[in-house]
């Protein structure tokens, strides 16, 4: 039974804080990106780890080794509690991250594949496999994989086996929570639950697709 | 003749306006990274900006289009003059980012190659020249090549012809700046200059090697 992520992708800290009071009962944790971070500074985590969810920094890290590692020490001493990263930028950049997200006692997610169909141009033939074994190698909690592609879903779980597999794309994407349910951990849903004319009801729709 | 480009790496904010005070006459940009923007919030880049040097958001942008253009928005409306962004993710995303960008007037720089031994793995045979097609492609400024590897350098040089080369891993990473200065249009330089005894005499001397 997968958990249901909210993707707090706004820009606005009141609204922020408004969907997440309204959907916080009907979701298990709650995804941060730059957009929100930048326009509101990190201070909206500390008001966001108010409605207890597990909160993830959806900042696609993919720098060098040193400054992964500073990225990293800042969201957690922000008060998040998993960080999303890029793999692409090599193993030594996710030992980094997951290295010192251990300090903190936080949690590490590679992506293995994206959505957007850019993607299709560089995340193709094995690289989301090796994407997904540097998940394994660094010890990392899990990884990020599209819900708009379910059969590389499939496939990545026989390479990262017990690990988490979040997946993005739920929705205004296109993807379909019911067919990628069976495959992963975690459901990542935005626009649909807070563009939603009524997202509570949208947050309970899902949470019950997802049970 | 390559620009001095000062990669601003600290994560104090008193710091960054203090070296970017002493050294500011020998440089020609200041490139800030996510550590400094996390630790004292998009504000410490309106101070630089008072040393009348272009900034560079070195922010690589690893993201979706939607998120790449919320991303690209803040950081010009926070007063960067330039973003870094990957071309790992596609073109679609490289797009969105520029013409992003040319709604503030700003320039974008694309990703073709990194300079941690890490990056060996994944930018590797034909895809930093695959990276360097999409600055052509998406109408970007330039490409970010490492000085680590001048050989490869030059063969992108090749492919985006008078675009600009701006090129990382000089000095702490084992770049040497006699090296690319012929190669690139501007050396960036981080530790070697600010955690030098003298950062003004450092810079000062890499000043003297781009000419």
């Amino acid at each position: 039974m997968p958990e249901l992520i909210l993707a707090l992708d706004v820009l606005d800290g009141d609204l922020a804080r408004g969907i997440a009071l309204k959907v916080a009962p009907h979701i298990q944790a709650i995804k941060v990106g730059y957009p929100l971070v930048l326009a509101e500074g990190l201070g909206v985590v500390k008001d966001l780890a108010g409605f207890g969810l597990p909160l993830i920094a959806d900042f696609k890290v993919a720098d060098i080794p040193n400054t992964t590692r500073l990225i990293t020490e800042r969201v957690f001493l922000a008060g998040f509690h998993a960080v999303i990263c890029h793999g692409f930028v090599g193993d030594d950049s996710v030992d980094a991250c997951v290295s010192t997200a251990r300090e903190y006692g936080g949690e590490v997610y590679v992506v293995a594949e994206m959505s957007h169909p850019g993607a299709a141009q560089f995340f193709t033939g094995d690289t989301p496999g090796r994407l997904a074994a540097i998940c394994i190698s660094s010890g990392a909690d899990g990884i990020i994989a599209p819900a708009t592609r379910p059969e590389h879903v499939a496939a990545l779980r026989g390479i990262v086996g017990r690990k988490r597999i979040l997946s993005p794309g739920v929705g205004a994407q296109g993807g379909d929570a019911r067919t990628v349910a069976g495959l992963v951990d975690g459901i990542i849903v935005g626009r649909a639950i807070y563009e939603a004319a009524d997202p509570v009801q949208a947050a309970r729709d899902y949470a019950a697709t997802c049970r």
